[in-house]
Parts: structure tokens; sequence; C-alpha cells
């Protein structure tokens, strides 16, 4: 933190300025613009994306959006509220959800206005949508726990491209749209520190520009849209060590957690910061969830139609991570991304003694899964029927899921905490005045408990918004 | 926050300013006192004592104290080093747990030259002493996953007192001597908010004394001692949720997080703020960790001679709070603190029945661990021998410990981010300057996989050394 008393000249001065030009960032100028705002939008890459621009580009969206009513869901924002209240974590921030539902149409709208495409097709096959269709499940709407809890309906849009990286388009609209909008934008421009008024009150940055500091002035108020701290070892290490563990960091060398170590410095308060989507990729092909999810000690842990972040985050926090999944002949196909067997064999005991499992409970595990399944059951973890199928055609295969090995993936979802309209609130819940935050900047929709599409959610929602109250604090 | 250049008149000036008069506060003092320094000591109930006077009084100390030796127990800085690392969670703080094992038998003789009684006797049967005496195991040091990693020895060193509240004697003990320090006491004392210089430096608090603002200076330096915040529901909500579902929280009104707030206000970084101590009260009587502990499916999930904080913290995080102790008439005797039944029969079954566990899964589960234990192993959660016994003898019972129903306890222990010396840190890793944090203020030797006596170990060890190091401040 800097003094503004010891700024020794203000290079530039303007009504908005935003740190970070991933989608957040690029929501934050557009709001900005919207309101009328001057604005300037600093990036220390050399062009706008972020983690966004490598993402699958899936946002979600609900309560009854044109592509949800063209494939035939019914959606409302009371089920999508009840949903994302249930899943999103045990006290999840309930007013963020409940304004998100309420306008979640709207923004679908918007994020058609700036551009982004979404082509009116479901994609029923998962999550991760190869082809250029939109609409897929993207959470555990369907799980037996949260169908009885709220209807389901799917709410995963993806931005219209073939492959599963669609974020680099939804990222090619929304920065071209900032562009566009009129906002100042300045690359390979690294934001050293904020300049604080003597009351605290944030009145501009330092950056370097071309290793030049440069300060900058902004009339209404800074925005913090860096980035997560999935890249930052000594971070994760303080506050969410396992992470440290999984093989795929998804975050782009910003996401240091530059952007909320700034905001704590001000005095701003950081939130779950235990707490983060860990993805354990085991439902490609989809049919692999008819296997069972085992424990280093043969038990099944979690009904395998779970989301795999749901998966992911049971798995390695209270499973070690050590998990296998165990497939028959019948529903065994190559996976993806691709993963070892630890163990094959005609019978349930030979996995056990090759994989080292403690002998005889993998045993029980299946007869007793087996029985049930039979019937069409899950007593343990109510699977849903449709996954629920005796594993009884040999060979058997121990497919290993274990952390070390396969490649489960991760990024934060702690950090700042904010209103919803973007102001950092301090400890005591006041904010900290001209300070702003969004994207994975800030502690969002989801604590636990992940559905995909809700970090692009925050980040284009409250990005936008977070603009907009920085704008009209340069006109108030 | 109050800018320096905002404090209308200074009422009182001293060295150093200590937050909060428990066993963290009366060693600042202490260790204040010692370097020389003036101390004002500021508490906001009527008297010293805090949490740590409703405690068990038991402090971590080891690596061959004269207690241990004199009850024959050889130990070593080293070994207590492994046992630390090892249990104090993933990525706990090596430079205090190196530091504190180094000097733990230092401390124990300077615990005792400020009139800490601490007899030299053992005390075989449990961590909750009921005698005067002295040495327990107070941790998951006989555990066979630690045993194979360090040798183990009993480290919890309990002031002498009959009954299991000694935190009473040892406070009687520790806020005699900050008196005879020297140190000015004044009670009824709230403290609202740090002062600081225009450059953040912490210069002195603003306090309400008998209804009145006083504004107090500190020249070296203010040490927040003011406890945790396991009793603040917004705190606990935004941060761990799921420990405002434990009945018994240990904590006096104090324990509000009023120190964290001001820490991190002031630009601290909060840590492990997700973790606590969190207590499964089902070891009294001892030999109750022959039955076996189960989930809500009828599994087990830890071995049952865990110490019980760590079958507490697995029991909520991972089962959900939703967790009963299976016992057979020839282990069952009255629990302390007192649980009801569940469920009472003749067979296995009828309990699985008139609890509405899963049908079969228990039976499975009691089978598979009286064939093992019949043989002295269990290949499932390694659990010694001496609690391994075949549940056989009817009529059994299902003791209820679901967290709804059961008296689990919990203490928070997330907190300021701190040097060996005390100094809070900021994100960034400078220390704000000026303040100090001490005890559960701060996040300290434990995170997760708490061993009983550590907390106290905290306060008294790194609440002394923060005292010199804001003693410092002032004389440099």
């Amino acid at each position: 933190m800097i003094l503004a008393t010891d700024v020794p000249e203000w290079h530039r001065e303007t009504d908005v300025i935003a740190v970070g030009f991933g989608a957040a960032g690029a929501c934050v100028a557009l709001g900005a613009r919207e309101a009328g705002a001057e604005v300037l939008l600093l990036e220390r890459a050399s062009g706008g994306g972020g983690t966004s621009a490598n993402s699958t580009g899936e946002v979600y969206l609900g309560g009854g959006t044109p592509v949800q009513k063209a494939c035939g869901f019914e959606d409302s924002q009371e089920e999508m509220f009840r949903y994302l209240m249930a899943s999103c974590g045990p006290d999840p921030d309930e007013a963020k959800i409940r304004l998100y539902c309420e306008q979640s149409v709207d923004h679908f709208h918007w994020l058609v206005g700036q551009g982004v495409p979404f082509k009116e097709s479901f994609y029923g096959d998962g999550s991760y949508i190869p082809t250029d269709d939109c609409l897929a499940w993207s959470g555990s709407e369907l799980n037996t726990r949260y169908a009885g809890i709220a209807r389901p309906a799917p709410r995963g849009h993806t931005a219209q491209r073939e492959g599963i990286e669609a974020g680099g388009e939804l990222m090619r609209a929304l920065c071209a749209a900032a562009v566009d909008s009129g906002a100042e934008i300045v690359t390979d421009c690294l934001v050293e520190t904020l300049v604080q008024d003597a009351d605290r009150r944030v009145v501009g940055v330092l950056a370097r520009v071309d290793g030049e500091e440069r300060f900058l002035r902004a009339r209404g108020g800074v925005v913090l849209c860096a980035g997560g701290f999935i890249n930052n070892k000594d971070m994760i290490s303080r506050h969410a060590p396992w992470l440290n563990r999984c093989r795929l960091r998804l975050g782009v060398d910003g996401d240091d957690g530059r952007g909320i170590r700034m905001g704590q410095g001000a005095g701003g308060e950081a939130i779950r910061m235990d707490t983060a989507c860990i993805v354990l990729p085991y439902t490609v092909p989809k049919k692999h969830c008819k296997g069972i999810l085992v424990n280093d000690r043969g038990q099944r842990f979690v009904n395998e139609d779970a989301y795999q972040t749901v998966a992911g985050e049971i798995g390695l926090r209270n499973e070690n991570g050590q998990v296998y999944l165990l497939v028959d002949d019948e529903i065994y196909e190559r996976p993806f991304p691709p993963v070892e067997f630890v163990a094959v064999g005609e019978t349930i005991e030979e996995l056990e003694r090759d994989a080292g499992l403690p002998s005889g409970i993998l045993q029980q595990t299946v007869a007793t899964y087996n029985a049930h399944a039979e019937k069409g059951e899950d007593p343990l973890f109510h699977k849903t029927a449709e996954f629920l199928k005796p594993l009884t055609k040999p060979p058997f295969g121990l497919l290993d899921y274990r952390v070390e090995t396969a490649l489960w993936s991760v990024f934060t979802m702690g950090g700042l905490r904010t209103s919803v309209d973007g102001e950092v609130l301090m400890a005591e819940g006041d904010a900290v005045p001209g300070l702003f935050a969004a994207g994975r900047t800030t502690s969002g929709l989801a604590a636990q408990g992940y559905s995909s599409g809700l970090s692009l959610a925050d980040a284009t929602f409250f990005g936008r918004r977070a603009g907009q109250a920085a704008a009209a604090g340069a006109t108030s």
C-alpha cells in the first residue's frame, strides 16, 4: 500500500480502474462504460482473456432462458434458487444467489448482446461439450438429494464453438465488446499496489508499464478482478494445503492471488479460503458412473452419479485423494482423460490383492452394491436408477484415480468478501471505500459443491455490477 | 481503525498494550515486563482468566520435562517435533513447531517460575484428569500411524488441582504473576479499535473504560490476545459454518473474534479460518474405544483409539456429524458426558432396524471387524491391539453421538498469521508495524489434528514472545 500523500505525481486519471482482463475484467469495463464512466483496464499479460479463455466457456444460467425453453426444459427462478442454496456449500451467500437467480434470464440476454453466441441446442452426454452445442447438465441437479429439493433443469450454457475450450469464444466476444465499449486497455501492465488516502479510501494504483512506474488515479474506484490464487503455492499452503496435491491447476500465471492480497492489505476480508472446485475426472464416458468409486479401504464413499466436482471434493478432503473406480467389462470404455488400471482380474478378490487393498472389504462392497443394484436400489448413497447395474461381467478393473496419478484439476473458490455490488467488505462489515472486486478474486455464488458455470456467472454478472458501482462512485 | 491524526488527545501512554487477559494476555504482560517495558493489560470482562480459566489447564510440553522424567517417560525435542509436524494438519507452521520443541523444557521451567504447580505424577486413564495428577496422553501419539513416525511420549501437563477444570489453577497463577510483575491491569475495558499512523503503524487503541472513550498510546506495540471467534456466529458462518452445529462452544463471551477482526482491518492476514478443535466426547470410559464408531450408513470411518479431537474433526467434516458408537455388554459403562442409546438389541440386525440404518451394512461391518479383532488385527484403520476385541456379547447398543444430540464441543483454531515473535503478518508477508498477536487470536502450532494442550502452549509460549517483541519496539 502506498499513501496518496506519497505519490509524486499522478500520470493518469480516470473514473474506474479494473485490474485484470479476464471475464470479470471485461464485464467490469462493460458495466462501468454502460454507466458512462471512463475506464482503464489493466492486464499484466500481453492480451485479454485470462483463465476464462482457457475454460470450457460454460456459464450457469437458468430460470427459463431462451435456450432452456427451445430445448424443452422448464425452469424458474425459484427452482434455481432452491438448487443453488442447497448445493453451494453450507451457509452460501444468499444475497448473491437470490439476485443472480432473479436476473439470470436478463443476464443471458445481456451476454448475447455483447456478442456471446449460444446455440439453441442440448448436449446430453456430459458437461464438457466437444460439439458446438449449448445446454448441458453441469451440476448435481439430477442427483436424488437435489431432485428432492428442486425440480431439475440443465443450466450450463456453453458459448458456441466446437471443442471443449469454448472459453476462447466467450472471451473473444467479451474482449471485443470491452474494446468496442471504449474502455482503454493497457496490457503488459502489472499493478504493484493500491494507493490509499490517509482515511483508507482507495484512490488509485501503482502500476508498472513497460518497466516504468505509473501512478494511476481512479475517481470512482479500483476493481480487483485479477483471478484466484491456485498458482501461488504459498497461499495454497497457508489456506488449503491439500490443493497443492492436484496435478492440474486451472489458472494462468496471473492466478497468484495478487488481487486478493492487495484487497487484504487494504483491510478487506478474505473468506472461504479453504474452498475450491476440485474435479475428479471420472465421468467421461458417462456410463462409468455405473461403476463404483471406492477408497483405499475398499469402501464406497459417494453416489457415483455425483457431479465430478462433488466427488472430487469428497475424494480429496475426506478420502485423502486415494480413490479408485471399479468397472466391469460391460461398462468399460477408454476414459478421458486417460487413466491406468491398478488391477485387472477375473474376480474382485484378485483386484483387492493386486491393488493392495485390505482383504475382503471390496468384495463385500461389491456384493452389497450388486444385490441392491439388482433391485434398482442404492440404500447407501441413493445413486439414481439410471446408473445402477450389478457389476458382474468379468474381467473387472480398478482404475487408478488417486490424486498423485490421475489428472485431478482444481481452482480456488475463496477470496475477498464482497457485497452484491462488488464492494470489498472488511471483517467488521463496512466496505473499504473506493475498492471493489469480482470474479475469482472474490468468494462468490458457490463455496463448496461447485456446479460448472458458476465461476463465469460470478465473473460476468457480478463483474458488470462492480463496474457499475465503481462508476457510480465517480459521479457521486 | 482511527487515524492517529484524528486522536483528540492521548489519555495515557505506555510501552506495550495487551488486549485481553487470558493465558496469552498474562504471558504477553510477563514477557514485556521481563524485557523492562511498561505494560497496560486491558480486559473487557471484570477480571482476568478468559477461556483459559475454564479449560482443563493442560499445556502440551515435552522433549524431556522433569515430570516426564519423574514418571519414567523418555522424550526428546526431535521426537516431539516429528509428532507435531505429522499431526498438526497438512503444512503446519514449521517455524513455530521447531522453536516450541526446542524450548519446551525451558518453557516448563518458566511456567513453574510463574507459580504454575505441576505434580510429578502420571494419569493413565485419559486426557481429562479428575485427580490432581499432571501428565497424560493428550493426543494421537500412541496411534499406529504416529507411533511409526515418532516414539510416543505423553506430553499433556495439567496444572495441579482436583477436578477437570484445572485451568482455574493455571490462571490463578498466571494472573497473580502478571499482577506481581507490575503490569497495570484495567478490567471492564473494551478495546473498540486500533489507532494507526498514516503509514499504517499501530500506535495505540481506542478503548471504552467505565463508559468513557480513552485513547491509549503504545510506544512499542499493541498485542491482540483477545481469544478466538467461536462465539461469533456470523464469523463462523463465513469461515467454518459446520461449527455452528456443535452444541458446546468452548469460549467466553469475549471469543467473538474482535481481536482477529481488528488485525484484519489493519491489513493482517487471517489464515486457517476453517480449522477448529472439534471434540467428539466418546472416550470416557476409555474402554469404549473398544467399540466401533460408524456413520449413518453403518460404515466405520476412523480408528476408534483416535484422539477425540481427530474423531471429531473427521466425524463432523467427513461424516456430517452423523455418527454412532456401537458397544456390547462387555465394554459398556455409563459414558461421560451422558449420551443416549438410539437402539439396543440382542442382534446387530435389530440395531440397524431400530436406528434406521440401511439394511445389512452394519452387520457386515461388525462381522468384518470381529473376524479381524479376533486375530488382533484391524486392516481397515489399524486400531492398536489394546482396543481390539470382538463385539460379541449381547445386548448390543448404538450410542447416539450425532452432533445434534451429543455434547460435541468446539473452539476455533484459525486466526491472524504471525511470526514466531508474534508480529502480525500481511498477505504479502511483511509485518503490520507495531501490531502483535498471540493465543487463539492467531493461527498457531496446530491447524488440524489438534492435541490437547497445544492451545495453552500457543498462548503461554508465543504470548510471552510477543510481549518481549513488542517491548523491544518501545526501546528500539
